[in-house]
């Protein structure tokens, strides 16, 4: 499985994805979901994906050799990031027709699911998510934020926190909570987790971490996190219970 | 959709439920998950539904049923709870099976799962999730809760606070911030809420507290949590970005 969370606000976009793979419990493995094409400064991208791990490896290899070959059509050539965005999808689509007739064997799928982010010269940032079927959908101000693979775990505290206006900073700290809360819940999600924070207009490859299993910040923030939260519940007025039985708690019976 | 969550520990056990049903976005209506049964202090029983509104109720009636009627085997004959959550399950299946047929059309399924909770005197108390398949599983002390419906929202808060040592008023408490996080991001899960608190070895009918819309004590929590967790989430140490680029965030490229 995998989790992949991208927020974009008015200070630029913030990329966040896990790197655990698997084909059943005893095909684990590790890659990264995270891919960045830039071209001369003229535009800065980041693609996160889910799904079948064949496909998404099929996605990014045709993505990369249609630059190497200089076709007509590629990420260096195309002039907007909606032609990007529809040009992904196509590419996605066609990997994933190859093995259609064989997606009723034993539950096998080669659905994959992309986050495509970042910033055409003379163009605003933007995020979109492109679906399996090749169409997609983008942020707005009042839905900042996509999120890919398991999702739900993840999404509470992203909803309270990320806002159009969120500075860049506090939007990369959210997402990383949220793989947190989501690794906590779900064996499949797990590290190492890389992090890329892009700053509008700058149209560079932006700043990139990488936090493995071991990465002390990753820890610190894992225990401070659980820590604050545990604090945060201790704080909530309690419930009065029984003592005495039928005193006005709102709503009692 | 519907979210229950329930959790057993050392001094009881608490359920939660919510009430929204849907079949499509405009047949919203409400009805009360949550079902008692009581035999004259010889037994309190809890059961939570999800799934198919029809076979829930049609279960929830032929209990009642097979009680009104006196039949040799109903809730409060039976002499173990591994023999009531069998009973339960073998109900389902039943009632289940009338429709079976009709599974295939226009993504129909009459499917239910439950959780069922509570004691029979001579026994401990217990907690039991029944699949549709009729056959169930149990909570231990290191997994002291279950969920069914609705559950990744509001898994995290709970792996975090419910052991089974927790006191009744702490779990209880944890259940309903658990729930307000899932209403929080999924619309199909809606109040009122439900809450019943049952003391071990107690053999009442627990306490019951009902939380509509309008609900003080629902409304102040879910404030004061959205509070606290942004509060806890400021806390947090923040990333060391950009000032100056590459200085040394632990794992940074």
């Amino acid at each position: 499985m995998t989790y992949c969370v991208a927020a974009k606000t008015d200070f630029g976009l913030v990329f966040v994805s896990d790197s655990r793979t698997n084909a059943g419990p005893d095909q684990l493995s590790t890659h990264s979901k995270m891919y960045r094409f830039c071209g001369d400064r003229s535009r800065s991208l980041v693609l996160l994906s889910a799904g079948n791990l064949a496909t998404t490896q099929a996605v990014v290899t045709r993505l990369e050799t249609d630059i190497a070959k200089g076709e007509e059509e590629n990420l260096h050539t195309l002039e907007t990031f909606a032609e990007v965005v529809e040009y992904v999808g196509r590419v996605s689509v066609a990997e994933q027709r190859k093995h259609r007739d064989d997606s009723d064997e034993g539950g096998f799928s080669p659905e994959a699911t992309f986050i495509l982010g970042g910033q055409l010269a003379g163009e605003e940032p933007q995020l979109y998510l492109i679906y399996p079927q090749g169409n997609s959908v983008h942020t707005s101000q009042l839905a900042p934020y996509l999120q890919i693979g398991e999702v739900k775990y993840g999404k509470p505290i992203v909803d309270r926190i990320v806002r159009h206006d969120t500075d860049l900073e506090t939007a990369a700290r959210c997402c990383l909570v949220s793989m947190d809360s989501t690794m906590r819940s779900n064996a499949t999600v797990g590290p190492p987790i890389e992090l890329l924070v892009y700053q509008a207009n700058s149209l560079d490859v932006g700043e990139h971490f990488f936090f493995d299993d071991d990465s002390d910040y990753l820890r610190a923030l894992r225990k401070a996190w659980d820590q604050n939260i545990r604090e945060a519940f201790e704080k909530l007025s309690r419930l009065n219970l029984t003592v005495p039985r039928l005193r006005s708690v709102d709503g009692q019976n």
